[in-house]
């Protein structure tokens, strides 16, 4: 492991951590994130009137980090920007591994004041051999150590996927709504301005990263394009990189300077760098959250042709609509599998040519032996490689309402079905008008291990991408 | 109004209803969905088992449709499809206005038997100039008469959309979902295989129905193309159409066909015809919906340029990127906004060049007067002719569990400002790791009469599509 790896893995699983300048104005968030960390927490602050608020949370306050008698490896600094540098320089001098500065004000302003302000703490960093993280940032997040941006993120729990961040917004979006979607981080790290730490430092860090199985990013800007294209490759080569890039029209260029003083790269020389990296791309939040949940929660497979099961003729429609309206197939099934159908398939509203409009023989009897014979039959026909299920919710809010135990036989029957076939299932799971009744069925699928979408197209869009991955890795052109 | 047309009118407002073959397997789905019709409700069953739990609701019942004493406008249908052609054959002895037939298993089977009996129904209902809607559909829905296809629609109110479809389901769901987003239908057909009225018909009715400012539908095939095309051309020069096409892919044609037996329009040709008639064009339900409340809630413009509001950087990018990705521009301000906005907006954390990066400005004290002086700023900004306001709900979650009037006040902040302004307003709400949190905060701002959308990217494109459909009403060429 080359040094700066060695000491970015110190900053990412710090022993001990100190908050410098937290206060009541933002309702002392630092301190109360870092509540679950498992380790020594220390708070720095100066102003009396905040100290006693501090002692009464219960955290040790000293006047300066030097005063702290153990060792710091991570601290986060919340002065205002007039401040930051001395607070850089101490850091330096009681020989911090990293410091993460939530402190803005600088090159983003545009302003002369804050690019002085920020090339100055750059300097004493760099010249210190200390890790600067931001400023205008949130810095890191690792949920297995505690060790938070907010007292809302998950602690406690180890996870796989990595993000890293140029906006603290989105850090934290990901980390909670990809919680609820079964997605867990193993760290993510918001870098704001990158000074001295660029998304390229971040991403070597994590392609090594032993815990980390895939890495997203929102991206404004890279500093050095050539590294990061190489980097890009390197990772796609052993883990799935998801990039979601900010600033990517004229005006959202502009946008991204004054949000993180980065400046862009044109569209299209930025896209083919992505393909040719075999990089998968986002255009926002849920796209990014979604193709994640079919690289993580489905079989790889390198063939498109879908197997499509729905619950009214309507649907059946839409859904045959958006999946190849991504680029898949929905091809006829072999004769053996439609002399199966026929054999039990209610064709009184509903039909079984591919997709399979399921409402007659699944739902309006509610039968999961049925479900489960339809996915058989998918499983076994040599014209399908990946097979999507939609879970009617017009029709389960009755059924639920009135027996609950049908939701869990339903996960159940699709759970073990993923265990046991070797192509990807995809479960889509539309809006109710019933608004707490989408979120109850899709957090009991979410338990099961199964990637759940809110509409065909989402579902569509992230197996599509997710397959050109596969394709990628095996070598494919395309 | 020409004699058909007149036909519908009484179709679509029966002052009596009767339901045929109902039954306990259906949980009596249509008596219990036609309970608040305000008018006799009859009901024809004469299996004896049924009659029973029928007449325990209290519906009289009665053996044949010929036996009920007063005149029957409107009959639901959902007798075995070999018993169709007799209960028609009763519709039209009767003298029934119009028919719908839920009953299915017809020329969406393919098979001979099916599309025998389609032809059969059919011929009855023209020889007698009786109004078939289906079969293989849900019928009509008129919530200010209480008429439904469904026990969860809403009934009582008039609303002024109409929502013609070829599958039950969206039509269901249109009503269900549309409603809790601020759509209220005028009346809406679910039409089936469209034996008898096709689109073109309804079509026809809804542009002269003065219930109806908006007319939506989801179109699987059309028999009279052209005649379908000079319909589009009228309707969006009195009021705007919005088409959601089903089976615009090759295999969504074809499970097209097994829904309800129609054959598809090539899309290129599909696509252009829209064009020049004015037409909206939708891809599902969710954009469907979203162009709607676009339409109905924001004040018409026909200029592209759009002032932003997000309440933190990485909000800020990604807006920039959704409006401009969509086709709308993102200028700079003039001088004179740049001054004011100079004098109180803090950019330490924050940026106005505009987008307006609010987050040091609005969110962290939370200053609702200060949402109200941005706002008027960009009313009074020359380059801006229409605003997105974005509320951060990351931030909402807290303040609101803290001070719950913090959203009325925001909310009558924003509604006010919609009424005063000349300027459409689009509001978007993000989903939130809390899941009652969007809800609610939807809810609020639904009921203040406030366009809300769940991502930039679809307030982005439902503006833009609205505002395509503006420019074509004053005659641009684009």
């Amino acid at each position: 492991m080359n040094d700066l790896r060695q000491r970015l893995d110190r900053a990412f699983n710090p022993r001990s951590v100190a908050v410098v300048g937290d206060k009541k104005a933002l309702g002392y968030m630092w301190l109360n994130a870092m509540r679950t960390f498992q380790g020594p927490i220390y708070s720095v602050q100066i102003d009396p009137a905040e100290i006693e608020g501090i002692t009464a949370l219960g955290f040790p306050n000293y006047p300066r980090l030097q005063d702290i008698e153990g060792p710091v490896d991570y601290v986060v600094c919340a002065v205002p920007r007039q401040v930051a540098p001395r607070i850089v320089a101490d850091c330096a001098e009681k020989g911090v591994t990293a410091v993460a500065l939530f402190t803005s004000g600088f090159a983003e302003t545009g302003e002369e004041e804050g690019e002085r302000l920020q090339r100055e703490i750059g300097e004493i960093a760099r010249r210190n051999g200390l890790l600067l993280i931001g400023p205008n940032c949130m810095g890191i997040y690792n949920p297995r150590l505690g060790l938070r941006h907010s007292p809302e993120q998950p602690a406690g729990e180890a996870g796989n996927v990595a993000f890293i961040s140029q906006s603290g917004t989105h850090c934290i979006n990901f980390s909670l709504l990809g919680y609820g979607q079964g997605i867990r981080c193993s760290k993510t790290v918001s870098m704001g301005n990158g000074e001295v730490l660029d998304v390229c430092d971040y991403l070597d860090y994590f392609i090594h990263d032993n815990e980390t199985e895939l890495i997203a990013a929102y991206v404004e800007g890279v500093k050095d394009g050539r590294r990061f294209f190489s980097l890009l490759k390197e990772a796609a080569r052993c883990k799935p990189v998801v990039i979601w890039r900010g600033g990517a029209t004229q005006a959202g260029a502009r946008a991204a300077f004054s949000h993180t003083a980065s400046l862009a790269t044109p569209g299209h020389v930025w896209k083919a760098l992505m393909r040719q990296a075999g990089t998968i791309e986002a255009q926002d939040l849920d796209e990014t959250l979604d193709v994640i949940k079919a690289l993580l929660y489905c079989r790889p497979t390198t063939g498109r042709r879908m197997g499509l099961i729905a619950m009214t003729g309507g649907q059946s429609v839409v859904i045959t609509d958006a999946f190849e309206g991504e680029g898949l197939e929905v091809p006829l099934l072999t004769p053996s599998s439609y002399k199966e159908l026929a054999s039990f398939f209610n064709i009184i509203g509903g039909s079984y040519r591919n997709p399979l409009d399921a409402g007659g023989t699944v739902a309006m009897g509610f039968a999961p032996n049925n479900v489960q014979r339809l996915l058989d039959i998918l499983d076994r026909d040599e014209n399908v490689d990946a097979i999507a299920f939609e879970v009617g919710t017009g029709f389960l809010v009755r059924r639920i309402r009135e027996q609950p135990h049908l939701l869990d036989s339903l996960a159940q029957t699709l759970s073990t079905f993923k265990e046991r076939s070797s192509k990807p299932l995809v479960v889509v799971v539309h809006p109710s008008h019933v608004e707490e009744v989408e979120p109850m069925i899709r957090a009991r699928f979410v338990k099961e291990g199964l990637p759940v979408f809110s509409s065909f197209r989402r579902a569509a869009r992230a197996l599509a991408r997710a397959i050109a991955y596969w394709r990628f890795r095996q070598g494919y052109e395309d």
